[in-house]
């Protein structure tokens, strides 16, 4: 089954608050097995909501609507008005649910409603009346022409909790045509280089088994999907995604966790190693994304941020010299960061990071964005150098990214061997 | 001016990414008076790219339409070309695109680019390519039936580049009456209280200027806004909004730069001061957000990220027997990371962080989210304790933004005194 989620709100369209809603729905309507196959946005505007809902009605595909927000009491909110002239149905006050609300309003503010709510009791005949437990506007289910159509509320809380009426009209023979398969996470390859390693397996997917490349800050998800998906189908795309998954093994780390992270997290936790950081123009995000991970505190043991030269001397032993012959952005300048900050911990493992992260101090010999990264322990080290073209932050983020890619290939290396 | 906005992407309309690209995009068109009237999502599907764009083309009060996604060079990429067909356009291979594309690819990978990259140099006949300075997807402008289509890349950073674009193509006689006010962005007050504070100046507001309060993470934005403005009554509200800021000028930090960590800056290098500091909890968060500021080198001389107790020691001179007797996370371990991280880089200003990020780690005596935060000078030091409730990453999020407040604060004060 396909479905069609409109959210009402002026708010919504002008960016003042974003959207949780279309979010929630989504995310709950795939693991039904029903493909959400638009999302909309309108203006609390009696024109926009009347064309934008006339939209998801003439989409023959869709089977399921979920209308959210604009309906409450005030002048600004009339997507039951809409609603009822679109489907040529008559309003009605119901006293059954007038009573609900003054029920509602009164454990609530112990008060009786004011007048204005009194609008929220009326229901387009043919509607379903849901009961909100959680607030004063209540759901409403429609039937229409073999579409499901559930109004309700804006408030997040209470458009969560009228999940479970729409849970409940998805029946078992409407459910999953559509099959996602799960992240295959890639990191240290680009996109176009991916791609053409899988082009092979790819060619080879069943026709109507599409493919998605999604490249997130330098690493690259990648995931199988198909609309129409039988028991058979939905093994054989998880045995083809698993082929894609080993032939490209070295650069995959969803296997070990959901983000680079925790990977990196979980591989130093399997071979009870530490480490230690010394990060220059970075600023302190590579210590901060391993340090999102919950008990990172058993493998992480310090960082640096040497951002003065004379930093780098005072903590890391970079001899003067070298700073001078060789500039603080080298080779030479990550080495001796990665070993001093790994010897000052006496840590298993050392990352060293300079860079110009711009938009300053850049120069032709070295220009903004590149960078030095370099890893050692005990027995080895090595240094990679890069060069990035983004603004300042993203300089930054690239440099922590290809910092932890490193590290992940470091780990998996010396687990291997 | 009205406008459209549709974004591609099976991740959007599945849930899997929240959209970053449409709330940015609906921001700054309203800040320059443009209503975005629809807002819509649709996945990697050539029917249901054509079905939208139509519905977008059809509307006739809509006059700029942005279109975001489906650039990439894999096999899941076809904006353009659903586009092109629609319009009636060929798509033609642009020599000068694919070298940009080309240059790029060299500059950011050393290395030419692979085959299906040439995908993102295919024009439709008569659009204008923008050039990607940040990426290999080209942008495109596109005039047609008294419309200005605007087709970008998905990636944020890409789409938010090509925003200038968009902008230059707004004519002054096309914004609408629509005033928002500048934003006042205040930190280290709650936003009851400053409503409280601000309500005299509140009630005197004409009728039809509203005013918003956004909490964002310990900062609190606030504005006016209007939907009928004329030059008189836009000029009210600016000195209406004038005395709201200069009322509450302790707590105002937006005068002195966009985010709070430019604002410390710009206090930081009027006063030529320099500043070191010591974080545990934060991991190394605070470090990286002073370092986003261009030019931060001129005052941040160096970070300890001094996750471990012995790095604390080794580091920091923090006394063992107080990290015995006390703990690590307590008020005289913070002044002594302030302290610490002053008097071994010889700066000005110290900085100290220790705290419980969670989820593991705390106590009935200290529990997650318990954070002490210290600043220190050659004849001040100040500690505060706070009590955060989140999870391990808004924790870490919330204490390195109380730190810059009273950053903020401390240099607030050191100036007037």
């Amino acid at each position: 089954m396909k479905a069609g989620i409109m959210c009402v709100g002026t708010e919504l369209v002008t960016g003042l608050t974003q959207d949780m809603n279309a979010l929630f729905f989504s995310q709950k309507l795939v693991h039904q097995g029903v493909f959400p196959k638009t999302v909309l946005f309108v203006p609390d505007d009696k024109y926009d909501i009347a064309r934008v809902f006339r939209f998801l009605l003439q989409d023959t595909e869709i089977r399921l609507i979920i209308i959210c927000g604009g309906l409450g009491p005030t002048d600004d909110d009339f997507t039951k008005e809409v609603i009822a002239e679109i489907l040529g149905y008559q309003l009605y006050f119901d006293e059954g649910t007038w009573q609900k609300i003054r029920q509602f309003y009164q454990k609530i503010r112990g008060i009786e409603p004011p007048e204005n709510n009194k609008k929220q009791a009326l229901v387009p005949q043919g509607a379903v009346v849901l009961t909100n437990e959680l607030g004063t506007a209540p759901g409403l289910k429609i039937e229409v022409e073999g579409k499901q159509i559930f109004v309700v509320p804006g408030v997040p809380r209470e458009a969560e909790f009228f999940w479970s009426f729409i849970q409940q009209s998805i029946h078992e023979e409407e459910r999953l045509p559509f099959y996602r398969s799960k992240i295959l996470k890639f990191c240290g390859i680009g996109e176009s280089q991916l791609a053409i390693f899988l082009q092979p397996l790819l060619r080879s997917l069943p026709a109507d088994v599409r493919f998605a490349f999604l490249p997130k800050y330098g690493e690259i998800w990648f995931y199988l999907y198909a609309y129409q998906v039988d028991e058979e189908k939905r093994r054989k795309m998880d045995e083809h995604l698993d082929l894609i998954a080993r032939s490209q093994y070295d650069f995959l780390f969803s296997p070990y966790g959901d983000t680079l992270e925790e990977a990196i997290g979980k591989l130093m936790q399997a071979q009870n190693l530490t480490l230690a950081i010394a990060e220059s123009c970075t600023g302190g995000l590579l210590g901060d994304r391993i340090t999102n991970i919950p008990g990172s505190s058993r493998y992480f043991d310090r960082g640096y941020i040497v951002y003065s030269n004379r930093a780098k001397v005072e903590e890391l032993h970079v001899p003067q010299n070298l700073l001078e012959t060789r500039g603080a952005v080298s080779e030479e300048v990550a080495l001796y960061l990665a070993q001093g900050a790994r010897e000052n911990a006496q840590a298993d493992i050392g990352m060293g990071i300079t860079g110009i992260a711009g938009p300053q101090g850049g120069s032709e010999e070295k220009p903004v964005g590149l960078v030095y990264v370099a890893i050692a322990d005990a027995t080895q080290a090595e240094v990679k150098k890069y060069q990035f073209g983004g603004d300042r932050l993203m300089n930054k983020r690239f440099t922590s990214q290809a910092a932890l890619s490193m590290l992940f290939t470091f780990l998996r290396r010396r687990k291997t061997a």
